[in-house]
C-alpha cells in the first residue's frame, strides 16, 4: 500500500510539473499520472505487476479506496473555502445577471441535447433518461470557479471590477450546480439511507440553507475565539476537518455524496474574514499538492482512457459545452452593459470547466448514470475549456501576465561573487554582463543607471540595491545580479552594506515591469533571513532557489 | 468511517487544547481522546455504539487502519526532519560523551533488569527474553527530541551552548535507540519478508548508512534544484511524500518497520540547509496537527488503560527510566565539565521520553513482545517524564520562559476605540487604564512616559506605536492597547498616523521583558495586512485572534 501511495504522489506531482511547464494545469498531469499507473498503459505494459501494485479488491483496495475518499472529502473542503459569497452579494445585478444565464443556458441545452440525442451521448441502456438528463445539463453548466479565478490571477484581473463579477458569477454558478446535482443524487436515491425521496430532499435544502446561513455565522464567531485561545494553527486546522467530515458523515447518512457536506462546510468557513490568510495558505497548499493530486491520479487508475476514447462524442460534448456557455455568459454582460470586448472576455472566463466535471462525473460513472466513453469525454471537455480560457482572455484584453521577478532572472545574469568594492563598480560590472545579451554597449547602460542619479536612491536597506536603468530602444526588460559577500557602500536609509545588487535595465516605455520587479524586490528584502539565505547559495540553483522559496505566489 | 475520523481528529484536537492549558504537551490529550473513544470509557458506556463507530474487523477496520499508518509514516517523516545532523557534528566530544553515556548506562540498566526479574516487568511467557530485555532496554535509552526543543525554545535556551549540546546528545539518542529498535524487529523476523535475519540486519545497516551518506548528499543536491525549477511548494512537499513513503515500503519488504524507513527519510531532508522554513513549517504544522492526533488518538482505541494498569509495574519502570537517565547524562555532563547546576539540567532535559516510547511500544505489542500492562506502563513513563522535564529546568537553572506579547494582553486593558486625537491624550487615556489595575496614580504612569522624552521614540512606523515607561515598585509588567480607527500623530519615522498604541508599563530591574515585547511588536509592524485586521476587529477576541495569527510561535 506504501508503495502504492508513493508511486501515485510522486508520479502525480511529476506530471503536474510537466504539463506546468506546458502551460497546463497540473491537474491534468496528475490525471495523466493515474491514466500511465492505471490499465491504461502500466496495465498495459505490465498487467500483473499493475494488479500488484493497485489490487482491485481485497483489503489494500479498501485501504487505497478509503485514503481517496478521505483525501476527496478534504480536497471539496478546501474548494469550498474559496467561494467567497460576501464578495458575490456585493456585485449586485450584474453578477447575478451573467450567473443566471451562463447557468441556465447551457444547462438547457445540456438537457435538451440529451433528451434530443440520447444514443449519440451514450445514454446507457437501462439508466433513467431524465437522470441523464439532468446530469449532463450540470455538467454542462457548472463553470471551474478554482481555475477562473487562478486565471484571473495570473493576468491580474482579480481585484478588477470586471474579475470581482466573473467571480461572483461563477460562486453562484457553483452554488446552483452543486445543489442540482445533490438533488439528482437524492432523487436516484444512491444514498443507502434509505431515507425516501422527499426526505432526502428536504433534509438536502434544509442542510444547504443552514450551513449558509446559521453555519456561515457560527463559523465566523468561532474562528476568532479559536484563534485567540487556542493553540495556533492546529485548533483552527483541527476544527476546520472536524466540521468538515462530520458535514461529509451528514449528507452522506442523508443520502446525498459526503463532497457536498464537505463543500457546504468550507464555504461557511472560507467566507467568515476571520479565517488568517495563514490558516487558509496551510490548509491550501498541503491539500491541494498531496491530496489533490492523490484523487486524481487514482481517478486515471479507474479506466482506460484509450480504449473508451471516442471522438466523435468527445467533439460533440465539448461544442455543445463551449458554444452554450458562452452563449450564455455573453448575453448576460451584454445586458449588463459591458463592451464587447468585455462580454467575451467574461465568456471564455466562464468558459473554464475543471474538477468539479470530474468528480460529477466520477460519481455519476460509478452511478451507473453515464458510461465510460461520456465519462472520458467529459475529462476532455473540462481540459479543453480550462486550457484555452487564459490565451483566449489574454487576446481578447490584450492583458499581459504580472511580472515576476523570477522571470527575468536567469544564471547567464548572475554574478556570484562581485569584484567591485564600490557602488560605481557594481554598476558597471553588471552592466557589462547586460550589454553581453544586448546590442547595448556597457558605457551606454551605465551612463543611463547614472543619468538622472539613480545610485543615490539605488540602495533600499536590507543589504539589497536595486540601480536603474531606461533604455530607449530595448526590447525587453533585462535584470542582472551579483552577489558581494563583503558589502558595497550604496548609501542606503540603513546605512548597511549593500551585499546583493539587482541591476534593473528597461525598455524606456515600459511602465508596468519595474513596478512589478521592484515589488517582488522590496518583498525580498522583507523576508526575515532572504539576505543570509542568499549570501550562504553557493550557485545559481541554490540562489533561485532562496528567491523563490521567498516570494509569495 | 467520516464520522469515525471526525469524532477522533475533533476529540484529539480538543483533549490536546484541554490538556495544553493545564500546561501539559497535546499528544497527552490526543492519547487521552483514544482512551476516551476507545474500548476504555466510551466502549464502557455505550460498547455498541462504540464498535459501530469503531470496528474492530471488516472493512472499516481496515480503512481506519490504512489512514492510521499513512498518518504514522508522515509523522516519522517530520520527525525524522527535526532531527540536525549538522548541529550534532559540530558539537564535538561533549554531546557524544552525554549522548553515549546517556543512552548506555539506561540501556544496560533496562537489559539488566528485564533479565533479572521478567515476571516483575510482565514478560509475556513464550515471548523470547532476550528480545524483551532488548526492546525493554531501547525504550529506557530513547529521550524524546522533539520534547527536549519544545522545553529549551520555551526556556531560549535552544540557541546556547548548552541548548546545542542536549539537542546533538539527544540525535545521537535517537539515532542509536532507532538502530538497535530496527535491529531488534529484523531479529524477530516481524517482517513478512522472509529474507532471513541476518540478510535483514545488513540491509537494515546498508540503508541507515546510506540514506545518512549519500541520501544525505542527493537531497541537498534536488532540493535547490525544486525550490528553483518547481511548483513551489507543490514540488517539494511531493518529493517530500514521495521519498518518505518509498523509504517505508523499501523498509518494510527489508523487514524492519515502515516507519523506520520513513524515519530516515525525514533525517536526510531535513538535514539539509536548503529545506526553506516555510516548506518545514507547512510540512510540519499540517501534518503533527491532524495525522499524528489522529495516530495517537487511535492508540487509545486499541485497548482498556483502566483494566491494564498494574501502579506496581508503572512505579517501577517510571524509577528504573528517571534514575538510570539522570545517572547517565549527568556523568556525561561532569566529564564534561559543566557546572553542578548545568549538569542537572542536562540530566532534566536529556529524561524526557515521549512519542518514539508509545510508537516502538505499540510496535512490540503488535509483535507479542510486551503485554498491555507494560504497555501501558511505558506510556505513563513517557508522559511523566516529560511533563516533569520543563518545569525542573527552569528551577534547577532559575530560567524565565520567554515572554510574549500575548500573555500580557487582556481585556481589561484594551480600547476598542480610542477617545483621544494627540499622542499625549492616548498615553493619558491608557495610563488611566493601567492604574486602575495597579497601585499607581495614572499621573505617575503618564510622568513616566514622559521622562526621558520616550513618546518622540514611540511611533515605530506601520501605524503602531509603542510608548514605554518604567516605574520602580511595580510587581509585574503591564500592556495596554488602544485602537484609533481615525489615527494620531506620533511622530513615526514614516510619518503615517498611528492606529494602534501599545502602552508597555515595566518595573525598573526587568531588562528581558521589554526586549521580548518588542520584538513582538516589531514583527507585528511588519507584518502584511495586519494593521487592517487589527483595525477591522469588533471586540477583543476579534482583535487577540488577529494578534494571536500575526506573531510567529
Amino acid at each position: 500500500m506504501l508503495l502504492a501511495l508513493a508511486f501515485l504522489v510522486g508520479m502525480a506531482r511529476l506530471m503536474g510539473e510537466v504539463t506546468r511547464w506546458v502551460r497546463q494545469p497540473a491537474i491534468l498531469g496528475e490525471l495523466l499520472a493515474g491514466i500511465i499507473l492505471g490499465p491504461t498503459i502500466l496495465g498495459a505494459i505490465a498487467p500483473d505487476f499493475q494488479t500488484q501494485l493497485f489490487p482491485q479488491s481485497g483489503p489494500g483496495a479498501v485501504a487505497l479506496e478509503s485514503i481517496g475518499s478521505l483525501a476527496i472529502v478534504l480536497f471539496l473542503l478546501v474548494a469550498g473555502m474559496e467561494v467567497d459569497l460576501s464578495i458575490a452579494w456585493k456585485q449586485g445585478p450584474a453578477a447575478l445577471r451573467i450567473g443566471f444565464w451562463g447557468t441556465v443556458i447551457p444547462f438547457a441545452v445540456g438537457f435538451a441535447a440529451a433528451l434530443a440525442m440520447p444514443g449519440v451521448l451514450d445514454h446507457p441502456a437501462g439508466a433513467d433518461l431524465t437522470i441523464f438528463a439532468l446530469f449532463l445539463a450540470t455538467a454542462m453548466a457548472i463553470s471551474a470557479l478554482p481555475v477562473i479565478a487562478k486565471t484571473l490571477l495570473d493576468l491580474d484581473l482579480y481585484r478588477t471590477d470586471l474579475g470581482m463579477i466573473v467571480i461572483s458569477a461563477a460562486v453562484f454558478n457553483d452554488l446552483f450546480g452543486w445543489t442540482v446535482f445533490a438533488v439528482i443524487l437524492g432523487w436516484m436515491g444512491t444514498g443507502t439511507s434509505g431515507l425516501g425521496i422527499v426526505t432526502t430532499l428536504v433534509l438536502t435544502l434544509a442542510y444547504t440553507v443552514l450551513m449558509l446561513t446559521v453555519g456561515r455565522w457560527a463559523m465566523n464567531r468561532i474562528l476568532p475565539i479559536l484563534q485567540a485561545y487556542t493553540h495556533y494553527p492546529g485548533g483552527v486546522l483541527g476544527f476546520a476537518v472536524t466540521v468538515g467530515l462530520l458535514g461529509a458523515a451528514l449528507t452522506e447518512y442523508i443520502g446525498v455524496h459526503a463532497i457536498f457536506g464537505a463543500f457546504l462546510v468550507g464555504v461557511a468557513l472560507g467566507d467568515s474574514p476571520h479565517l488568517a490568510l495563514r490558516t487558509r495558505v496551510l490548509i491550501d497548499e498541503f491539500i491541494a499538492c498531496i491530496f489533490a493530486a492523490l484523487f486524481f491520479a487514482s481517478i486515471g487508475l479507474k479506466m482506460d482512457f484509450v480504449a473508451h476514447f471516442d471522438a466523435a462524442l468527445v467533439a460533440l460534448v465539448l461544442v455543445l459545452a463551449c458554444v452554450s456557455k458562452l452563449i450564455g455568459s455573453v448575453l448576460g454582460a451584454k445586458w449588463s452593459r459591458f463592451s464587447t470586448r468585455d462580454q467575451w472576455a467574461i465568456g471564455f472566463a466562464m468558459n473554464a470547466r475543471g474538477a468539479m466535471e470530474i468528480i460529477l462525473g466520477t460519481l455519476a460513472l460509478e452511478a451507473g448514470i453515464i458510461g465510460e466513453p461520456l465519462f472520458v469525454a467529459l475529462v476532455v471537455m473540462a481540459f479543453v475549456t480550462s486550457a484555452l480560457s487564459g490565451p483566449l482572455i489574454r487576446r481578447t484584453l490584450r492583458r499581459q501576465q504580472r511580472h515576476r521577478l523570477t522571470m527575468y532572472l536567469s544564471p547567464k545574469q548572475y554574478v556570484a561573487s562581485l569584484d567591485a568594492r564600490t557602488a560605481a563598480d557594481a554598476v558597471a560590472e553588471l552592466a557589462g554582463l547586460v550589454a553581453q545579451q544586448t546590442a547595448f554597449n556597457h558605457t551606454a547602460i551605465q551612463d543611463a543607471v547614472f543619468d538622472g542619479g539613480l545610485t543615490a536612491r539605488a540602495g533600499i536597506g536590507g543589504g539589497i540595491a536595486m540601480p536603474r536603468a531606461r533604455l530607449t530602444d530595448l526590447v525587453r526588460p533585462l535584470v542582472a545580479v551579483g552577489i558581494s559577500k563583503s558589502g558595497i557602500h550604496f548609501d542606503a536609509p540603513d546605512g548597511r552594506p549593500v551585499h546583493v545588487v539587482f541591476l534593473l535595465v528597461m525598455p524606456e516605455k515600459d511602465a508596468t515591469t519595474p513596478l512589478d520587479l521592484s515589488a517582488d524586490i522590496f518583498h525580498l528584502m522583507r523576508e526575515p533571513q532572504c539576505l543570509e539565505r542568499i549570501l550562504r547559495a553557493s550557485n545559481y540553483t541554490e540562489f533561485l532557489s532562496v528567491i523563490r522559496t521567498s516570494l509569495p505566489k
